[in-house]
């Protein structure tokens, strides 16, 4: 029997996309990755994507797990392939407030998620630019990061269970609710940031956070980027780790900003070479209650090292939310990041950590060795300054020939200075690249060596990860 | 070439205990797993250490790390193995106060690190009461917990990066000191909490916290679980979620205790059915600087909700540290439990996990299925209540027999509520049963494939974790 036809009968004729229906899966969300799948097919529920998991396996052809398809390495590319789509897969099952636990199904939206955690006075702190469109089975793929994580740690620390369909088909549960769960290997944290090429992720359980009480959010310009690390030093001393979000933008970013958005406000009214977006959360009721002066003490705190270093130049510029709305505006200037990278011809877009202290010489050395190699080349930096984590989008002169020179003049300066060439974009085509040249050769052999004896017959996201 | 000479030549002579020298390694902390290594084995460094995986892999004689020894579940049994112990690889090799991580050696003693730690304005978290004598390397291998869980989360959670020795003898970097680091699958977590079966190893990146900047300590008798959980609740409101530990002992603890320790002073001028030891922690200034009363915030703010309980009968009675040496006193009556459960014959130890809500129907279920199964059984609690794990040692009254019939009425109950068999304390051979009986068996199938990939001979810790 015809694959197709074998699929059809499992999830439904109108669940089964070829052809034109099936072209948003022939492209990824950036256009830099094309190839049209066999097809498209959208199972209802991890019994369907089992058996999905089953045929394909029965007849050699591989499956590609795609949830919001907002990732930026190619994890999604499907070329022949059976694109697997757990966009049907959106219900939140459980919401248990006391427990502070959200169980989901892997198509669930992020947004949909912060949007259900909110309803029972909690969050799910992970955020990003694609939040209204990305899904948690990609987000717990490509062991997603973001603007929070400085305060509440990254995907991975924000699951506690796994559902998981394995490239046999059967189903693996290891759903735990629990804080401490010592039974056996811990499988979570393996099929967490493998990008489906391990098993399908179908279902979590999540961590959610009790809701901040109240927040302190400024935008503030720096001389340096050793000064905007001082003041991240000063709010976290202050504040006891209070800090959510401490994101750079320097110049370069808000010249590619204005330009996308040439009627938007601007933060300030000079464009300042060292921009830092701060956002502060008060968890307890003494930090969020106003005072006898009616200023609520955690935007006081803020407001004090703030006028501290303007007073002694340590900064230069500050502007403060009064509101909600305003709080959204410094937001949004910083969310609209991935956008900002595209549009513009072939570009590359490095996603790179280093020590916090070594932010500074990382960022100089790769500037002078992009335009030591390429006169003519742009660049663009947005970064998660609090986790050391750079994003230095990159415009060769040469178009796509440049992209592993690029790749690799920045995969030089990261490795002398003990960073990562994979921050939380992961690896999917983009980076195989440098995972062959820069990851751990023993590593890369325990790693084939598990792809292997979970996969043996190679048909989960065959391709993606591993060089 | 005989196995002893050629490890003689790795090591030196001296290094190579056997016979009576080689006594410690022949029965763990409890006396209830005991047998004769070949021989116990000291490298000085990782060297040293792939070299004698590479030797008893030649010879085909199985390894057994051993770090401090301490596990409870025999981890670290030898016989007819190699012992190979980690405790001469003990250096902390450099602690960055700035980037709050420290590097150390497998065999480094909790309290080492914890006393470095310190000397920095930082800790390491982590604290048990084996603290003088467990090494790294074991608390990586067993995912370690203890009681400040709650606040700083376990092992897994305060490591960034490891050097392990392969079953092969390769050596694997990924001694990462980045908070964000997605370059492929996440090796670390699989070597955590896998008990030196996929390896050894050897060296850690951990991370430090800033040390608070004041304490509130107190004992508190409350008259149920239930308002025991009412306490934890309105603590984490009132300080924004600052509670560090939060261990129940019911009146079986503190009989145990009396019996043990005579001469010291009880908490309490009455033994309640359940008391609750509790430490705050401030680490904002503002809650450590004394107020114009003399009054530290932090202590103040858990005088307030202990005065309140008290008023509204959900509290009993409480006492509160008034210096360290109080605050010792009351971390000291938890930190010998360990003892308590030693030392009056064959007993059965549980390390069990349930949802919060669920801890008070647990004990009730599970002291009447005891008492009904055997009506002269003996037990003591003693819990990591805002983790929900209980750990119940239970004597039955016919010994060792009793072993496997008392752990199954305890996992009964706790799988029905949703809990885990295996909380923190890890499997080793103790739980191999457990792990037959109640773990997910696509798991066990999972963790068998990990395991023949990556250690097809067989020579890691052979026969632990694993059915």
């Amino acid at each position: 029997m015809d694959i197709i036809e074998t699929l059809r009968g499992i999830v439904g004729s109108t669940h089964v996309l070829t052809g034109a229906d099936a072209a948003p899966f022939a492209q990824d969300w950036t256009g830099a990755y094309r190839g049209e799948p066999i097809c498209a097919v959208r199972p209802a529920d991890t019994g369907e994507v089992a058996a999905v998991v089953k045929a394909a396996a029965a007849a050699g052809i591989a499956v590609v797990p795609v949830a919001g398809n907002t990732g930026l390495m190619g994890g999604t590319h499907a070329p022949g392939r059976i694109a697997l789509s757990l966009e049907r897969m959106n219900r939140i099952r459980e919401i248990r407030e006391g427990a502070r636990i959200a169980i989901v199904e892997a198509g669930v939206v992020l947004t949909q998620l912060h949007e259900a955690a909110d309803q029972h006075g909690l969050v799910f702190p992970l955020t990003f630019g694609a939040k209204g469109s990305a899904r948690i089975g990609g987000v717990l793929g490509t062991n997603a990061g973001g603007s929070n994580v400085l305060r509440y740690g990254n995907t991975r620390a924000l699951c506690l269970g796994l559902e998981v369909v394995m490239p046999d088909g059967q189903v693996l549960n290891t759903m735990s609710e629990l804080m401490k769960d010592n039974s056996g290997y811990d499988l979570r944290d393996m099929f967490i940031g493998a990008e489906g090429t391990l098993g399908i992720v179908t279902a979590a359980v999540m961590r959610l956070h009790p809701k901040p009480l109240a927040y302190a959010t400024a935008m503030v310009a720096v001389p340096s980027v050793a000064d905007a690390l001082g003041l991240l030093n000063r709010l976290q001393s202050a504040t006891g780790g209070a800090v959510e979000a401490f994101e750079y933008m320097p110049r370069s970013y808000f010249e590619g900003w204005t330009k996308r958005e040439p009627d938007k406000r601007p933060p300030f009214e000079t464009t300042y070479d060292h921009a830092i977006m701060v956002e502060v959360g008060a968890t307890a009721p003494r930090d969020a209650t106003p005072n006898e002066t009616g200023e609520i003490p955690i935007q006081a705190y803020l407001e004090e090292v703030l006028g501290e270093m303007i007073e002694a130049g340590t900064a230069l510029d500050a502007t403060v939310a009064r509101s909600e709305a305003q709080r959204r505006e410094i937001w949004e200037r910083r969310e609209i990041a991935g956008e900002l990278s595209l549009g513009a011809g072939p570009f590359v877009l490095t996603d790179v950590s280093v020590p916090l202290d070594r932010v500074e010489p990382f960022l100089d050395r790769a500037y002078a060795a992009l335009e030591a190699d390429d006169p003519d080349v742009r660049h663009l930096l947005v970064s998660h300054l609090g986790d050391g984590n750079l994003h230095l989008t990159v415009w060769p002169s040469d178009g796509d020939d440049g992209y592993e020179r690029v790749m690799e003049i920045v995969e030089d300066i990261v490795q002398e200075m003990g960073g990562s060439f994979s921050a939380e974009h992961g690896i999917g085509l983009g980076k195989r690249g440098a995972m062959a040249r820069r990851k751990d050769k023993v590593a890369l052999e325990v790693m084939g060596k598990i792809k292997a004896a979970l996969d043996p017959q190679g048909i989960m996201n065959p391709g993606k990860v591993l060089p």
